[in-house]
């Protein structure tokens, strides 16, 4: 399986300027086919909203003939690719606006992941997912999907591990430092591949305080090793190849499983 | 809050020589009376048995007139500082044995933890812990503790914490490389301390394969501030002062909160 992770430096609501500049940047890319491309958090609209109003003004249905232009350029790489593209976007939906995934593969709209746990200031301009949680199915097998803040907490990537999923793709815009190494322990818990693409730059918008975003985009394999992680400041592509079945085995020493061994009737979740 | 913790190089099997080293270690110390001391796992035994027969010869009775070398010391201890001492052992009951903590107070034994989540070539000498998780009152606050490989789940940490535990001691013999930053991410998404006693030296037993345990022993604060840490090959202790009460509060930025964002009800776990 040939991923390609996308780690841009967007200009906040500049959207044509933002899938441009991704659009660039895949377009140098050895593989011009990957069979997943993983964008980072609203990476074409810019994160720091200072406003309901301005969060509504940049939010864009997902589908129909309304369908906004962040998701028609994935919805076009993925048919470009014939591949899975995984990728943020301010979602409208019934008037209200959330931090939203979109799962496309070979030109369709597979779905669209609402963010649940909201990072600070998000919750002002966002409204949290109801779930479920996201889970695909994939010619690679389950993919699951969270975005930025879910990843702090471990309920999720080990819901969606053990529901099945074998990678998770994993949009974000990290500002806090625990994020690239703290990855590694999920990862290594349930023995998957994660995948996160992050933002770098520095936003300071409206008289916020301003967010500086720590790049480091990774891809990790299920024993914890860095198969490929970006750096701080600058935009960059990761292209990894890995074998996801990798995942199905839960060993962590020849008489240690990380998943056999639990004992969910002593836990208090 | 004053914590100390002891990593040491014990020599397999050789129970008094390796009481007597921890022994001289804290007498060294600059605390005659700590709040809590957290000694490592199997601290005095060794960790690497090479057959059942071997667990049984080496393992003690927490209680009676029976009670073994290891927990009379433990049990001195605590008499000596007046305040709690968490250590391993292994822990002879009903016929088998288990890779246990004890945990004392001011001379009494408040309870016995037996490690749930057995590691590797442990499942040949030990029997798992039961349950329940080990949760405890203290003056402190409620005290959690897991035995070494019980890190590696997240259930683990998150059950104690959910249940009120402020603070985890955390006796190891960690040989894999995660431990040290992955704890950090039990600190952080907890927003709990957390204090591993990990001990040094390489033990190569009966034809096995050796096993370098990686010291590290350390002290990590609610939001993963590494408050100290150890060498990774040699002895050494840490003295740490902290108030639990920080671990009270779920905050992670302003508005938001690692306990109350959780969804429950979306978790598959």
């Amino acid at each position: 399986m040939n991923v390609v992770i996308v780690q841009n430096d967007p200009a906040f609501g500049d959207v044509s300027r933002n899938i441009e500049d991704v659009s660039l940047m895949l377009s140098k890319r050895k593989d011009p086919k990957p069979d997943l491309v993983v964008l980072s958090e609203l990476f074409a609209s810019g994160y720091q909203f200072t406003s309901v109003a301005e969060a509504h003004a940049l939010s864009e249905k997902a589908v129909g003939p309304d369908a906004g232009p962040t998701v028609a350029f994935m919805k076009a790489l993925s048919r470009e690719t014939g591949g899975l593209v995984v990728g943020g976007f301010p979602c409208q939906k019934n008037g209200r606006v959330t931090n939203a995934a979109a799962v496309f593969r070979n030109g369709e709209l597979v779905t669209v992941y609402d963010k649940v746990h909201l990072f600070d200031a998000e919750n002002r301009w966002f409204s949290p997912g109801e779930g479920p949680l996201c889970l695909v199915d994939t010619p690679f097998g389950p993919m699951g999907v969270m975005i930025c803040f879910d990843w702090l907490f471990p309920e999720v990537a080990r819901s969606l591990a053990l529901s099945g999923a074998m990678f998770i793709a994993h949009p974000a815009n990290w500002v806090l430092p625990f994020g690239p190494s703290g990855m590694i322990l999920r990862s290594v818990e349930n023995r998957i591949f994660t995948m996160t693409a992050n933002r770098v730059g520095t936003e300071e918008r409206g008289g916020l305080a301003p967010l500086t975003y720590i790049g480091q985009s990774q891809v990790l394999s299920p024993s914890g090793e860095i198969l490929a992680r970006a750096p701080r400041e600058t935009a960059a592509i990761l292209e990894v190849s890995f074998d996801p079945a990798v995942a199905k085995t839960k060993t962590v020493a020849s008489e240690s499983d990380a998943f056999r061994q639990r004992r969910p009737d002593l836990y208090h979740l």
